[in-house]
């Protein structure tokens, strides 16, 4: 399987659906899904990913349930996208490969299967499913921040050899300050750049989701994600419509419309925000303190109901080393913090 | 006149109480002021900017009325800051020594002199009187983005020759590329980096206002400006508390208090915002064609009032190559807007 033709520089590709999810809360109904593809297919955005937030097969007590089913969601992307493909992410462990099946029928083109950093292994059966169905495969490796560059690059072999086209430095915290994010695309591009492409997804909570976009250019990276408003987990994604302004700026070919983008997410997007994501000192203390960034609500739910901080529960997942698929503990850790502050 | 002697690796200056005035529509009241001073000073920062958002003096039919006298808000934050300068922004042909001498009477302790990037050459004069006032004196070199790195240096040198001591990259359109950003440190460093600190003032309109800091620091600027929530003309400063928190994860000593910073956005700022800075289109429309970020407001109100869009206004604005202190073409810009979509 080798990797796919580009026609552009960058392929940036939109996770407004997909990320954005957990934003949302999973709450997207079908027509949001439509006009937002009809809207990046038409500025030329070339990947478009449809999925709940943690992934298809994320709708649960867990995670969140979907307000529509997101196999429903993926045909219709599929109806509406005329150039675009369609991606949904995978989480081993969450989603299942009889899930993918059924995304693939529904219409999902691409897929990215994702694992903390450190566990790439759990991913090739994914790898060799998603081949068979004869999809484009990419990899997360979550929590990026997490491991050394070196062990990253080699957790991205793993990926690449069980047939991975484009292994991702994936901050799934926005913890990854500039150099760190350097030294990790590096890595990657040294290790499989011959035969694989690297991405990249940021987040916005230290507010280098750009800064590291375009860095990632620089060393050759050529998948970088972003979505619409930001939106998505923690304080949201690079924003597509900013990645789309600064590489026109800097005269690096994306194929993508500026003034499209830009009313795409100002008509299509901002309409149907629950609210505009933010650097608030929730998020900033996940990307300060290495949180995973879809915790931003789960912890603001926590926070609520037990009447603690939210900021002192993710400070308090972060030493604690927290991953992904942890949410259940965020309430452990916010029983644990009420408890503190018992009077004794 | 010497560069004063600094305490620490990076000494952050805080301008939420100046530059924050555009978003506050110059409605920042006393209170406001106080608890604002009081908290930032708590956390340790060592200058705090107070003034008309468009400097002393700026209070008019042009620039937009100030709710409460700056004099009174300078007084009120000399009486509540223990430790930190208070500072306040002069733009020649907006402010007068007058003003600075008002100024100075009411507590302020530095003054930040402020032209167009290629017009130092009006602020001698008043470096002169801020000498003569014992104030500590920095210049804003504004709107940075539209001249060479060699020609701002030589700007800088005029205002070091003058007395400035701590000339600024100033990018008051947001409009900065991280490369750009670097040519311009390296510029005034080699110019004038034996004789004064450099400065950098950036605003988030791509998103790039806390990277280009870090690379700041990498050069050897030692100001660098911030505004909680980010709170500025355009989609806002860089935020102070993210600064705060990258410069800690990078090991800069700043001697800021991170977690007091976040509880005074969170609880001090954030309720009165009258809405959180962001990158929507009409900012990054700013950043992405080079249009002064304190345009923004305006650009809204005369949008409203001569139904075109607003970031169309800026766009036109940009090609137009308006700068600071040309606020009233704004409206016709937007008359010139309107008259070409009358149906004939």
């Amino acid at each position: 399987m080798t990797r796919p033709a580009l026609t552009h520089d960058v392929r940036v590709i939109d996770t407004t659906l997909r990320d954005g999810s957990h934003a949302m809360a999973h709450q997207f109904t079908e027509d949001q899904v439509r006009d937002t593809v009809r809207a990046l297919d038409g500025a030329g955005i070339e990947v478009i990913e449809v999925s709940h937030g943690d992934g298809i097969g994320g709708s649960s007590f867990n995670y969140g349930f979907s307000r529509t089913d997101e196999l429903q969601l993926i045909a219709a992307a599929r109806e509406e996208a005329r150039t675009a493909k369609i991606a949904v992410l995978l989480v081993p462990g969450i989603g299942t490969a009889d899930d993918l099946r059924r995304a693939r029928d529904a219409g999902a083109d691409m897929v990215r299967v994702a694992t903390h950093c450190t566990e790439a292994d759990v991913s090739p059966q994914h790898f060799g499913v998603a081949r068979d169905l004869g999809m484009e495969a990419a990899g997360f490796l979550m929590m990026a921040h997490r491991t050394t560059p070196e062990d990253l690059a080699k957790q991205a072999r793993i990926m690449v050899d069980a047939g991975c086209q484009v292994p991702y430095v994936t901050d799934s915290a926005g913890a990854l300050l500039m150099h760190e994010a350097r030294a990790r695309f590096e890595a990657l591009v040294a290790e499989v750049g011959d035969e694989a492409w690297i991405g990249y997804h940021g987040h916005q909570n230290i507010s280098l989701g750009v800064a590291n976009s375009v860095i990632a250019h620089e060393v050759g990276v050529r998948y970088i994600d972003g979505s619409l408003c930001a939106l998505g987990a923690g304080s949201g994604n690079s924003p597509t419509e900013v990645l789309a302004a600064v590489f026109d700026r800097l005269g690096i070919d994306t194929g993508l419309d500026v003034l499209a983008l830009l009313d795409a997410a100002e008509d299509v997007v901002r309409p149907y925000l629950p609210r505009w994501p933010k650097m608030d000192r929730n998020a900033i203390v996940q990307g300060w303190a290495g949180v995973y960034s879809s915790f931003l609500l789960h912890a603001e739910q926590a926070a609520e109901r037990y009447k603690v901080p939210a900021h002192e529960i993710l400070r308090r997942c972060g030493e604690l080393g927290y991953v992904g698929g942890q949410e259940d503990m965020i309430i452990d850790v916010a029983l644990g913090l009420a408890d503190e502050r018992r009077p004794r």
